[in-house]
């Protein structure tokens, strides 16, 4: 059976282990990440055991990444000299073109871009769930038969995305959505709203709970596609300003019921 | 005991009946709604009897209007001749200058604007609590102490909040959150974004789901104050887009965050 070496063994690192090693997929899983974050991993059991960098690839069939983005990038700046040649290496990096750059310039081994669209607000190997991926869809750069069934086997579902397509959508789907949240709850800190607060300022601040420095590796590495984001959201708005103030606004409540019903059923 | 009307057996209506009929509020709850949703009312016992308008207000102490709000501004306009003089009237509305203007005509009872910030994603006396307004605020326009003491025993809290302020502030809390849910899940309508829909997405366009009926009553009786909101929000948004572009982002998180956090500690 073959090893695995999981670089960062945070949420996403240990979850991919427990389901794994659920799945039956490696014979062996090993771990590198700071010291109490690999012992939450191993007190988990999402990781047999716990090695250095250096030692821990030479040993690796399959490499999974599971930094925030610019450590990624760093990684995949440094390890072509300590890969295992013919190696397999993916990673779960939120934004994907700079990534699949960098991945690109390795020769030893074959790096694929992995994106699941699966997590949690409880961060740490603590939440990992073997469950994580179920029924999630999970982004691959690349065709690649091997990966897509490993996928499978963790029961998310595999959906093949160019890099730019990637980081155009979920600039859509995540990016816009958290500063949106963002921007809302930085306006709203100007004022007391505690008295008048009902569930509907709770979801929508929920998301502006969200750390910074995991999104500062985000947002810089995707900055125009979100930037045009924006632009679009703040071009939605003033067209429902309009539209509120001639009476209109029945087709916007109309095409986002839509597309909010239609997520829900996906 | 006292004789109550609750005009209106939706949601809040019936979970006012619920909640007084716990607390022994009143000798008599009497319904005044559609056919149907009378019928429902009745069937989870929370109201004793159904009349028409004219023979309910005629036995009524005490009335809760809880309809939609232009509802309830009709209402208001037609009950002066029907009350029982010295009655107390209050209502559910979710904007208050209006309503309490049309409130302030009547003189042969006393009204008193209300607002409960409670509700549930389900509609009609099906969905109806007996705990609906426990630990939520209940603003109240002006100072009753014999309101704030009904409100006080359904384990709600009463808040004083003048009409204006009020408006003003909702407009915020509660009426920018929902237009900005429909501004984000109408402009992503555009996209196919179900293989990359996260669980962030599904907070922010929750609210999209809303009834625009519903909603239409809302905006057209607070339009200044959403209309100032929305241009104050998208101001906010086109200062994150400078952040983003200058590396700044970190502010404008912290005070989200801040915001978020303090909500939740509410």
């Amino acid at each position: 059976m073959q090893t695995a070496v999981i670089v960062g063994t945070g949420l996403l690192g240990s979850s991919f282990g427990l389901a794994a090693r659920r799945a039956g997929l490696f014979g062996r899983i090993i771990g590198v990440s700071s010291p109490p974050v690999a012992a939450g991993a191993l007190a988990v059991h999402a990781i047999d055991e716990v090695l250095d960098l250096a030692p821990a690839l030479a040993e690796a069939d399959f490499v999974l990444l599971a930094q925030p983005v610019r450590r990624i990038l760093s990684l995949l700046g440094e390890i072509e000299p300590l890969v295992k040649p013919g190696a397999l290496i993916t990673d779960v990096g939120s934004t994907k073109v700079a990534i699949c750059a960098a991945g690109a310039a390795i020769t030893r081994a074959t790096f694929i871009g992995g994106h699941p669209m699966a997590g949690r607000e409880v961060r740490g190997p603590e939440g990992a769930l073997a469950t994580l991926f179920e029924n999630r869809p999970w982004i691959l750069t690349a065709p690649h038969a091997g990966l897509e069934e490993m996928v499978r086997s963790l029961g998310a579902q595999p959906v093949q995305l160019n890099p730019a397509d990637h980081d155009r959508l979920v600039a859509l789907s995540s990016h816009l959505p958290q500063l949106a949240a963002t921007a809302l709850a930085s306006l709203l800190s100007e004022n007391d709203l505690r008295q008048v607060a009902g569930p509907g300022i709770l979801d929508m601040t929920r998301l502006a709970l969200s750390s910074f420095p995991l999104w500062e590796d985000i947002l810089s590495t995707n900055r125009d596609n979100i930037d045009a984001a924006l632009a679009a959201y703040i071009g939605e708005l003033e067209a429902v300003r309009a539209a509120l103030r001639s009476g209109m606004l029945q087709p916007h409540f109309e095409r986002g019921a839509r597309l909010a019903s239609q997520l829900r059923r996906a």
